[in-house]
């Protein structure tokens, strides 16, 4: 008997479309995986499978009605910043603890309406920041899963899902995806809008996916919004003209990502595509350099209320960087802000005669551990750029654990970030 | 005896600090206006008197203890749009009722911090949108105040509060609080945080504030944000360079609005101002065409969870605005977004010549009956290019009903729009 679980996400929606395959099955073969993984892997602050279940079999009876959901019966984690209306929603922190929001996020709501079972709250970092919870990685549990959408990265890796919803500030859903071997999505900055979010970074925070495929990503993508993200296994017209960069943060790269680098690009030259050095121009990199200002500066304004009435409930550290951001004088975050939309229009030129960037996704395989999360220093760049990213699984490090490539390409360009990603998996082989 | 609630805002949070004046007299001042006035004008739809006097006590204990508060026993009213952790939050929906935030909006934790009095909630209509609430306008109750901010418009107007926040994602701040005979100042997108917002369209929705005078405005703003917002009232040392702009929907300005709009040009130029007749280009014009693509589309996902579980407590008009917004092909939301950032480059090179623009802040005085809010035809174009906007009063109409005039800035030019909001209100004399 083979696994349903098994199959791409749209082909098992397809399967339950067509009455070949019910949700129930697809759901209960989900919990078997989560169940025999789970204890080491901690993706989840929350599972309820009898819950599972019954949303499952209420997919079932709305295929049979005639309804026509294009995620029918798919599996999802929720990282634990967005609101699940019968799920308990506690943002890494002990302030909510038991907070159960009247509704759903909008998009936990979208996906609910196109068929997928909410399975569970993944583990995310205290308010999606660096305090970590208790997720290890489904590769090595003595290693970290990256962070901050941990649990969802760790989950996908794993298996435990169609998709995990994660969210980015500086690097949270890229390197946790690359560090578990599993796809990761960044789109375009407001495509998936962030009510019922516990926004932190209103210029910075985006909503994404981690899946364990591409063609699952852009699957999952289309069903939710509508959008067209195309069909990344289709073979291409021609070979993409790539731009390989380093970035600013360059000496951050361990030599197994930088070989991994190298590799992927000669890979890909092999295959067909032209390979450029790209360096960013001092617009791009002053925009980095802004970027803990505006991520800090309006994390504090966010978290006021956490703040003024129950700091002692945050962690040190992110007290402390929270203090710091709301210590700064107004004029110094307005100026960030401008920087980051003078890095944005310069990083649209530099991009324009390229298809894609090539770069790395983070700076090595995850670090032992589980008491920190790794570094963002090869994804605050692109997300204060406010373009569409991926990263694919394309090697492993010195110690057996998951490498990635990441793919950029310019603002809106998500169906182009999603094929040129899997065409540079491909080549990488 | 002086009614302590007679002075401005900064003056009023000044002899608090000095101990010339307590919180609790101030508070008690501001609650018996309302009590006065609030059964006819109906600017709160929850007021909890005993709350405000328990906020002032304490004010006035940490200004004994030395705390440092700008906006020290200032009273607010707060749109119920925006979450309150001491008071109910119900966004103007049946689906809402009875809901108690856990925490504060950001921007209320920011005014609580500065040492601000939540007074209350005020009106909202149906989340933000057009289906309106029981507010009456204070000049005249036969008349609407306008919406969606009709409560936080009222209550300024009445002089019930010194500053009332409120959210604008077409008219929602300038058209009430013309209507209403007080100053609306809409910031630069982005300004403040809509952490614990119910936000609609990511867009479009900015938050705001309704007070009694410009210079009300940038006290509440500069103790709100640490930013520097400026005196308004100081004279500055040169008349602006003005564009008088009718925008795209100038056939919508009613008469007493085209006179208005001439007489105030007419005592600029008299008071020193170039004024120059501004055309708006055509990318400029096509942006406004998109916004109510992007303001339903966006809507309708951030409305997902009410629109699946909850549609039959909708209006009819909002249901159907947010079907229609759902039903859109993604790539129609995308162009109309790329529309936007069109119209935004336009607009930057349009004003730069131009220390403000003066355009109607409405397209007349208030309409009869409170059944609807009248149009935002003057205002969503500003909204969608992000720019700040002031309304002040210059006059009445020909029913004896507050007329504004509207000066809009460059992006991030705030302290601007306010000192030339005020120049041009004391030349209309």
């Amino acid at each position: 008997m083979t696994d349903p679980a098994a199959p791409p996400a749209a082909e098992a929606a397809r399967r339950i479309r067509d009455g070949r395959l019910s949700a129930i099955a697809l759901t209960e073969a989900l919990l078997a995986r989560i169940a025999a993984r789970e204890p080491v892997v901690r993706a989840f602050i929350h599972l309820d499978p009898a819950l599972a279940l019954r949303q499952a079999a209420a997919v079932d009876a709305a295929v049979k009605a005639g309804r026509r959901l294009p995620l029918a019966g798919l599996g999802f984690g929720v990282k634990d910043v967005l609101d699940t209306a019968d799920q308990p929603s506690q943002y890494g922190s002990a302030i909510w603890a038991g907070h159960r929001p009247r509704s759903d996020a909008a998009c936990v709501a979208l996906a609910r309406r196109a068929g997928g079972i909410i399975l569970g709250k993944t583990v995310t970092t205290e308010f999606a920041t660096r305090h970590p919870g208790a997720t290890t990685n489904p590769h090595n549990p003595a290693h970290t899963p990256g962070g901050s959408s941990s649990g969802s990265a760790a989950g996908a890796g794993a298996g435990f899902f169609h998709a995990g919803f994660g969210t980015q500030t500086a690097g949270s859903i890229i390197r946790p995806a690359a560090f578990c071997g599993a796809v990761g999505f960044k789109p375009s900055w407001g495509t998936l809008h962030r009510a019922g979010m516990k926004v932190m970074s209103e210029s910075l925070d985006t909503i994404g996916v981690i899946t364990g495929s591409v063609a699952d990503a852009a699957s999952v993508m289309t069903g939710l919004t509508g959008g067209d993200y195309g069909d990344p296994e289709a073979k291409p017209a021609r070979a993409p003209k790539l731009g390989l960069c380093w970035g600013p943060t360059a000496d951050r790269a361990a030599p197994e990502t930088r070989a991994l680098i190298e590799r992927v690009a000669t890979a890909a030259a092999k295959a067909g595509a032209t390979v450029t050095a790209l360096e960013m121009p001092p617009a791009v990199a002053a925009g980095l350099e802004a970027h803990p200002l505006v991520m800090n500066g309006e994390s504090a304004e966010a978290l006021a209320w956490e703040l003024d009435h129950a700091a002692a409930q945050l962690s040190p550290g992110l007290r402390e960087r929270m203090e710091w951001g709301r210590d700064q004088p107004r004029a110094v975050l307005e100026a960030a802000r401008a920087a980051f939309a003078t890095a944005r229009a310069a990083f649209a030129e530099v991009i324009a005669p390229f298809d894609a960037i090539l770069t790395p996704s983070a700076p090595g395989e995850a670090p032992e551990g589980i008491g920190a999360t790794g570094e963002p220093a090869f994804n605050s760049l692109w997300t204060l750029l406010h373009v569409p990213c991926v990263t694919v699984p394309v090697g492993t490090g010195p110690k057996g654990l998951p490498l990635g490539a990441q793919i950029v390409t310019a603002f809106r360009r998500d169906r182009e970030a999603l094929a040129w990603g899997e065409w540079v998996r491909q080549a990488a082989g």
